[in-house]
């Protein structure tokens, strides 16, 4: 039987699962006022971290999960979500589709901190002197986390030949021979780029926090692609503030936006993004892609991917 | 017998070659007012792009060169020496010294532009908004010269899955299997980013004009990191005006530095850099290292890396 899709992630996604060869019905909802309230109908929800889901309901809503055998989440992060959306179904996450474009967002960051992009502009004859530039070869970059972002960094890492230092929760089946293995304070000593690409859980909440950044190498250039709990910022202001922590690139903060006023927002140690470092041309291609490959899988029954483990919540 | 060592290039090099198995004699002179007016007594001089080199006489000088036997220069660039200089004698570039930095360089003008480092820093909630971003993966890109700087380039470019097209004269030896080799006619039209890497020569003196630029792809990324006179920047500033040309990232002028008041310098699409790409804390390690090498060959009486062929002048 045909599957019946409530897709909440916009028609360009609509359009592509339309043309699957399963022939699903594809009910577009861009804008749900509740997005766990769906269709008694529907098979499989696509949903994605719309505002409305940090108000859901802290216990499992009558109806929920319905009909529903599969939900698919845009991003990787399920931290937007509440932990019954993958108690009673199968949920999957996009892991890996912005793995790419926050891996180029990563090495932007650490070229242009060693390129001082900011600052060797000349404007006139006078500003025509020596700048003494830093370097990515032979420096040390530590990873926390080695998911699909922490890979995706390590192989553009490795063309520049940067020691490459990891820390994982998770087994060592995917190292790449230009990847140590290594334990955050063992790392957090020797890293002249640090970055943060860990999942938002109770775990990991504070990962980097005062004591750490107590045994950070001088001059660290921290850089969070993950959430922005994951680091103690206040911690963090107090280490830059001090010198410890020379520079800081933070593509998430905690809360979003930063409150008007704070002091990361002009600090000359820091760079804030507004979380746009998933930012993509391809991305919906991407994300389209992998939803088709999940439904592939559906179809024949066979397990799907990045499939949400209740417990470890990501 | 111990070769006689004049050394233009300063103490960490002098001290590096005294303590050489050949047991040099190492005579400093870093400020020589005439550089070619060398000890008669000297087999071996080490010198650099000094601006007296500009001012040398257009024909071989009495005494030119000497006793001589091999002349060793810091960069890869001949075109600030003058020709007879390599006619008499054995001289070797520095070519390859600068190649990972100038690299580094480059992927952090190209990483800049994509990831529009300069304009996407939140400075107040307002801010937090969805910024497009580009990226580099499947971008093309075209190198002009496929010397040790292009590989330098194309094996970073290769991890990050740019497309690379690469215009050389010389054979194709070397090439990597994610190189493609093009001519610059079909490069220009196809690639987003272009990079100038070849030595400047009678040949390609305004390689890149307003006849080249004519067939840019529209938006192009010019980036400059040989020397000012192979691009027309008369050209290149009316296809920067005209929007042809989306943006250029020079590190050489012509001349250097551009006079007060030049277009250039305040331009919105471009980035002038005052000759810095070659910067790197181990610059000097790296110099040492290759002209270790050469002495060691020398020694052997084997031919040098890397010496100036008379004609093609690099």
């Amino acid at each position: 039987m045909c599957p019946v899709i409530v897709n909440q992630l916009g028609p360009e996604i609509g359009k592509r699962l339309a043309a699957h060869p399963s022939r699903p019905v594809v009910v577009d909802d861009e804008t749900p006022a509740a997005p766990w309230e769906v269709d008694p109908r529907a098979d499989i929800l696509l949903t994605r971290a719309f505002p409305a889901w940090r108000a859901a309901p802290m216990e499992t809503p009558a109806g929920w999960p319905g009909n529903l055998r599969w939900v698919q989440t845009m991003s990787a992060g399920m931290d937007a979500y509440p932990k019954w959306m993958w108690s009673g179904t199968v949920v999957s996450s996009g892991r890996g589709v912005a793995a790419v474009p926050i891996a180029e967002y990563v090495m932007a960051a650490m070229l242009a901190r060693e390129k001082r992009i900011e600052s060797i502009s000349a404007h006139a004859p006078e500003d025509w002197k020596e700048i003494k530039l830093g370097r990515l070869e032979g420096a040390t970059l530590g990873l926390i986390g080695y998911g699909a972002i922490g890979r995706a960094i390590a192989r553009r890492a490795a063309a520049f030949d940067m020691r490459i230092l990891a820390v994982r929760r998770g087994p060592w089946t995917e190292q790449e021979a230009s990847v140590e293995p290594c334990t955050l304070q063992d790392m957090i000593g020797q890293a002249d780029h640090v970055v943060v690409a860990l999942p938002s859980t109770a775990e990991t909440h504070h990962i980097i926090n005062a004591s750490v950044l107590a045994l950070a190498k001088p001059g660290l250039h921290l850089i969070n692609v993950g959430r922005g709990d994951l680091v103690d910022q206040q911690a963090l202001l107090a280490a830059l503030n001090a010198g410890r922590v020379g520079f800081a690139t933070l593509d998430v903060t905690d809360p979003e936006p930063l409150p008007a006023g704070h002091p990361l927002y002009n600090h000359p140690r820091a760079r804030i993004t507004p979380h746009i470092s998933w930012s993509d041309p391809a991305f919906l291609e991407r994300l389209g892609s992998k939803i088709t490959i999940n439904l592939d899988r559906y179809q024949a029954r066979l397990p799907l991917f990045d499939v949400i483990e209740p417990g470890r919540d990501y």
